[in-house]
């Protein structure tokens, strides 16, 4: 009875409390893990990197729920999507992008206002669809019960960098974490020879020619590539800010070129 | 054993965890969500309206422990109160008026030191008096036994609007959301004919016009007033902050009139 | 089964939900508080004390993990120290310093690759090898089979004031906290006459007479010292940020004089 919440609700108002008052209410044992509310409001791209970055470490039969939702109040459909083992409850904007693609899924259109609270406002469906669908969920209602498969479901494509030459690669940054690390749409598994060739990334008139193992390996402040725990090439400074470094942040063009 | 916590403490510092390992200490069962630690300091106005929009989606028996003490150490008292089958604790400064407002209560002034820690420090009763009594309540100890029924507790008159005359209201606005939507304290339940008849809403030199049901409706950047999810009169913007569109804030005035 | 959580990670990654996701695979029923991940980025001292004073209101056998990691990558080792029955699993980088000197201790250095994930990354030990040793350790593993004692281990000296004349003594601001207090490491148990002799508090340019008992005895605004509740002296200022007052934060020289 695990429940995972990855919203753009902050936390400084009711809403997530709210919610979790209504899961607990129906599912009285479940245990809720946040994984963030900071998502930047309405910022569909951004959640769908942070919940392919995190379910990976959850158990089996986990229940993850992902509330980005700019579309509140119009006809796009809730859903549930099994993938991994794991569920995702989530409207059907595209959020659920990166696990379609790294995983065989099956998703439904919620459906059935049993599962869902008696009344159902216009402006908050965290509270009044997606909370209560997870927390009967994690009871152990089974997906059928929810509503039917559907496969016109939104699948954005995942921003995928350009191959511009034979070894020459144009991307982008996905996103600025915490530390300044810039994340590139670079995967590792699609560039075999990054870690043996002499390589060099180009980024807000800065070129990098290091690439490094580890954090430590690199001067203080000085600039580096590494590949981030999730396979992404990422640009960073050891103890700096990376991102302050080259005037850069998501969305911001980078290119890789294999010398 | 459900405990929610409602704080100006932050997130920053030792202080939450300090009261969690306190509360868990006593009831380690007990399942503790965090509503918010981000009131503003000492902002009791603003914790009384987190609360209030929070707890109507728990379950019966849940403890909520608010915490925005700005006289702590005075002679200010600890309370329990009781309503709707809920519990709540707070220091005796007004911060459950909306509570008060909403549902029959009962409220006692804590004051059995077996229930609070061994030693009580002048500048921490989160720690010391309020979390020691939540967990208790929260294991089974009768509210009886904290203190006794007290009727002259702070009850802050929560603001109303004015209606200057007929068909017209001066209200405020009581907080912005983390989507830079603004929340009047004008309520859809004082206001019937609202969503019926034409209205114009004055704010920050603008006048607004538009009544929506849903944020989608909207084109992009409009402004529109829409009923929240819990019946106050917000007003918004599609995929914009209302907040920066109109330069206004909490305490901001506001103007209604059914036209 | 309770494990804590101190970290740089801040709230806004994927990173915190990662951990978490570990942990929970592996101890499905730990309870998990957080105790901050809002550290500043690299700053083991502000870790170092934020731990010092959540820890000891915790229950016994709490498994706290700090993950404050500068070298992650590096030779540093992960260890698991034993202080007042209670477990602490970190980097060895002196962010368990205060805790030493404040109870007697064992400590371990963590080598056991069976209680690690089976793969352990280069950039994210936080996930791969303290998140597992905390859960294992949580149910019940022996901390004698996570690896051997060790005895140099890193022990920062924590600052303490100077003792610059009789009654004269020159510290340091350790921190401040979200009210604006400045925390200094004076500690009263080391001062027995603070209590009842005049003082003289100097800091940034301005001189501190007044000592108070509790927040609300002083004007709003004005600045006073104050005992925190871990015994520390405080500069603060009545419903007012001190740290604003006096212009000073982190890392700003104090000094006091018994007069």
């Amino acid at each position: 009875m695990l429940i995972t919440l990855t919203t753009d609700f902050g936390t400084a108002d009711h809403f997530v409390g709210a919610m979790k008052g209504v899961i607990l209410g129906i599912a009285p044992r479940a245990t809720i893990v946040d994984i963030t509310h900071e998502i930047e409001p309405y910022d569909v791209n951004q959640a769908a990197f942070v919940i392919a970055e995190a379910w990976p470490y959850f158990p089996k039969r986990t229940v993850h729920v992902i509330v980005i939702d700019p579309g509140v109040g119009s006809a796009r459909r809730p859903i549930l999507a099994e993938a991994g083992g794991q569920f995702f409850i989530a409207p059907d904007n595209g959020v659920l992008s990166m696990i379609y693609e790294s995983a065989p899924h099956k998703v439904r259109a919620i459906s059935n206002a049993k599962l869902m609270r008696q009344s159902v406002s216009r402006t908050f469906h965290g509270r009044d669809v997606f909370a209560p669908a997870a927390a009967h969920l994690a009871r152990g209602v089974v997906p059928a019960k929810f509503g039917k498969p559907i496969h016109d479901y939104v699948r954005s494509v995942r921003l995928k960098p350009e191959r511009v030459a034979r070894d020459h690669y144009a991307g982008t940054i996905l996103k600025v974490d915490r530390f300044g690390n810039l994340i590139t749409n670079l995967h590792v598994d699609h560039l075999p020879d990054v870690r043996t060739r002499p390589i060099e990334v180009r980024i807000g008139g800065r070129s990098i020619h290091r690439f490094a193992l580890t954090f430590s390996e690199a001067g203080i402040g000085e600039l580096f590539v590494i590949v981030g725990s999730s396979g992404l090439l990422e640009i960073a400074a050891n103890q700096g800010s990376a991102a302050k470094l080259v005037g850069c942040g998501a969305g911001s063009a980078v290119e890789l070129q294999l010398l």
